[in-house]
């Protein structure tokens, strides 16, 4: 099918945010972790994590604002502290069970039955039993006009990677980590590893590392 | 591992880029065409492509800006169209190659070995190979001062994706259209879907739809 913008437009409101969340590709799954000024945990399940840089190491998300003030975003403007866990297959319904729109103040972590774990320095709880987990500070937030969200740009201040998941030139082979990926609104997905390959240069035959 | 702020620092540069490439998940894997004003043809490998809305349609991507003056960056500033393609197993090696730094004019399309395509209404070509690809419309260019990067907003203005794909609540199936993921810089997966789950509610079992 072709649609032109105004196709797009005239679509059924659900069949429209099926439709545009999965067009974008796979994406990143990710457990958001805060804690409230009045100690409240949240964890919250993300799919719009993206690298800004590697020096110095910045990524962002993009966030709805809610009514309640202890959500994510509240607890982010709050303490400025977040944490990053990736999801694993092992959780993944949990991780899911979290976008039920529990009441204020109550803990997704008691909730849907995921333990919170507490680092050194980092005020936001970060998940137990992600294997690859990390903190990010706010820097910036930047109003997307559009449809009233917002850009979240936060710098990583600390990362939790097990050792045997770290290879010697640094990528982190986040598949063997059992990291999930997903796809539109409520699709899970593990992956295959096809290969790495080499940096690309003109007139040269690129390699599988 | 456990690396704070300072130990994130003191990595050595090539290893920080492939370990805070990775630490972020996996990713969506697209093709960007573009047409400078001189008409020639771009196509350039990104993986930063994120959802920002369903209504109205908007994506977003990191660009790096270049030297050139005929790259992604600036055909899509010069023309306010481009093209996203999903990058299939098929040819994912031809994507991987379009990272080589060719002289500024030449085509990635003639290097690379992939055909062009255009359709009516849209300035930038798409990938012919390429079972789902859309187009945006430039929305506005976001400067993020930490790293001289730039947040490209653009507005999903034609969208082509074959019937099969489509279920009917409007959700793409692009495992089956064969899209792939990546990690790192440079490393490539197939997916194998888990599950779909129903919408979470509070107390109320998912179930697998």
């Amino acid at each position: 099918m072709i649609l032109n913008s105004r196709d797009i437009e005239n679509l059924e409101t659900r069949f429209r945010a099926n439709f545009i969340n999965s067009i974008g590709g796979f994406k990143s799954l990710v457990l958001i972790g805060t804690l409230s000024n009045q100690g409240n945990e949240n964890l919250a399940l993300f799919s719009s994590l993206f690298h800004i840089g590697a020096n110095p190491p910045l990524c962002g998300i993009i966030i709805r604002p809610n009514q309640e003030k202890q959500n994510t975003l509240g607890n982010i403007m709050a303490t400025g502290h977040y944490t990053i866990n990736h999801v694993q297959a092992s959780f993944y319904k949990k991780a899911h069970q979290c976008s039920a729109k529990y009441p204020d103040g109550l803990s997704e972590f008691e909730a849907v039955g995921l333990a919170p774990e507490y680092y050194n320095g980092i005020t936001a709880p970060f998940v137990k039993d992600s294997n690859i987990k990390f903190a990010c500070e706010l820097l910036q937030k930047v109003d997307i006009e559009f449809n009233d969200t917002f850009l979240i740009i936060g710098r990583i201040i600390k990362a939790i990677v097990p050792m045997p998941f770290v290879q010697t030139d640094g990528y982190i082979n986040i598949q063997q980590a059992q990291s999930i990926t997903c796809s539109g609104l409520d699709a899970y997905h593990n992956t295959q590893q096809i290969a790495r390959l080499s940096y690309a240069r003109p007139n040269q035959q690129i390699s599988e590392l």
